[in-house]
């Protein structure tokens, strides 16, 4: 039996993972990502859970994968994010193959994400597929017949930054009228905050749950208050299926796959969010260009990129995957 | 040396032609398609002139290709169009097998000139690449590492209609806001007649060109207008480009092929329409998130589809294709 550690750093979030070859996960930790720590502060994290778990482990441990969520320059593996402080070019694989003596694969989350859930998770059985992580940011991960799909600038999938409107704030790419502006979870948070200036009667619960501070609410709160029958808070996730829609609608008419896979933080809102999403889905459909590309919640939830990161290093060492492609 | 042939019927003109195992294009028989024949009066044409051609060659042709202008069921090889007059369910591929003595592939024109510009013209040497068609509709045809990636309903590529706006009429396939309704051919030929109706001295060459009738307008008479100079002309294809330009940065963030093939009718224009096209672009892209996607013209222009069915009939026939898969 070969184990690998999977990898998953974060914005918000850091996780590392104990594998076996079959992609059972037998053990994960991980913990909030202190943004003030920096590189520095997470790659010490990662070292010494690493070393726990590497210790931990019935058997030799053969390899490791790494999902980062933000660019990453695939050819030189590195990391290529200009946002996250001091992770510009760093060359991340080259620091885990030094510092923690193992063969290292690094891809960005969306990639890893769908992997994940292709290999592990609700692709399974699929030939081609898009998992869609709607998190802070939108990304997507192409799977086509089996294997990753990246494109010429590893860019594939960037559908956070399509442009759906000539109107709407500008991005933080930059660009104007992105997709991410309208539905990621900063923008649900921001609609959020903006209904509690006008009309706070309203969104109370949702404020309440942000600790009672209207400028904290986040995509988290107004999701739970939606869960929980707040009308304000349903209006707001509304609002942000309709251009999710859009998107998936965008997906299915140019890949046209055999599923997409909602992941990532805000689709762990669920029904509340997916039952909107069919219904546009279904508004801005045309009556005579039927598909049957199947809406699919992800499986692993927030774990799809950390088990996507352990597929990376299974396919490191040649071990069998098990499921969608045996 | 084995012969193959291609057919190539569309709504406006059908062509059929012979071809060596190179796809080396021997010769052509072409003419406009006669629409009030019906599907009768285009399989008699497409008998006799592959017999007329059949008996002119050196060598025995082998097989037969056929693109088709119209949506196709591929696992039945019939067409599914039910927008011509005769076609539906048509088992097209069985037609010829019957009619014409000879094994056939059936596919659409998307994927048709996607294949025949990725093997034989603009897109030679690439890896992927995204063939768009800019003709009386809009649709593409999509190449994934040397083969046409076809998605689960064979529908990938149809972007002619993505929603892209909220507002715009209805579409013909009945959706709202589809791309189609934007900028293909039907589009240009619309605005051009709207701008005669309402500011008819600035369109007179327009007119002119359409044999003096503003009714008849065609997105020809537009496209040789503004490589003249006319200023109306040329605004009329700037806006198409503006829409064209959404969609082609919509493939590049799904897809980032290499190479974007624009082909089609529309895309015979050239420099008046991909001029604006790429100045568009540069607006709206972003200008963190750089791509290296080519957008280039088509190099088998209005032949595209045939030397893709050509294509199709010699990868029947396991002939060795020349070109990109070398």
């Amino acid at each position: 039996m070969n184990y690998v550690i999977g990898i998953d750093i974060g914005g918000t979030h850091f996780r590392v993972g104990l594998f076996d070859q079959d992609g059972g996960r037998l053990l994960v930790s991980e913990d909030a990502t202190l943004r003030s720590g920096g590189r520095d502060w997470m790659l010490q994290q990662v070292r010494e859970r690493s070393r726990v778990l590497t210790e931990r482990a019935d058997y030799t441990v053969k390899a490791c994968g790494v999902s980062f969520g933000g660019p990453v320059d695939l050819g030189r593996q590195q990391v290529s994010s200009i946002h996250a402080p001091g992770w510009a070019s760093f060359p991340l694989a080259k620091w885990v193959r030094e510092n923690l003596n193992l063969e290292c694969c690094l891809d960005n989350d969306a990639n890893a994400g769908g992997l994940g859930e292709y290999r592990y998770g609700a692709g399974r059985g699929s030939h081609s597929m898009v998992y869609v992580t709607v998190s802070t940011g939108i990304g997507s991960g192409l799977i086509c017949d089996g294997k990753i799909f990246r494109g010429k600038d590893n860019l594939a999938g960037e559908i956070g930054h399509i442009p759906v409107s000539d109107s709407g704030g500008v991005c933080s790419c930059g660009g104007r009228g992105c997709l991410e502006t309208f539905c990621s979870g900063t923008a649900i948070a921001r609609r959020g905050q903006d209904w509690a200036s006008r009309r706070p009667e309203q969104v109370s619960r949702i404020v309440e749950l942000s600790g009672g501070r209207a400028g904290k609410i986040t995509a988290k709160s107004v999701i739970q208050a939606a869960a929980e029958g707040n009308m304000a808070a349903s209006q707001i996730l509304r609002e942000s299926a309709r251009w999710l829609a859009r998107a998936l609608l965008i997906i299915i008419r140019v890949v046209n796959p055999d599923r997409i896979v909602l992941g990532g933080g805000v689709a762990q809102a669920g029904g509340v969010l997916l039952d909107p999403v069919r219904e546009f889905l279904e508004e801005l459909g045309s009556p005579s260009i039927g598909y049957t590309t199947e809406i699919v919640l992800s499986e692993l939830g927030i774990y799809s990129p950390l088990y996507g990161a352990a597929a990376m290093a299974l396919d490191l060492i040649g071990a069998a995957p098990a499921g969608a492609d045996s």
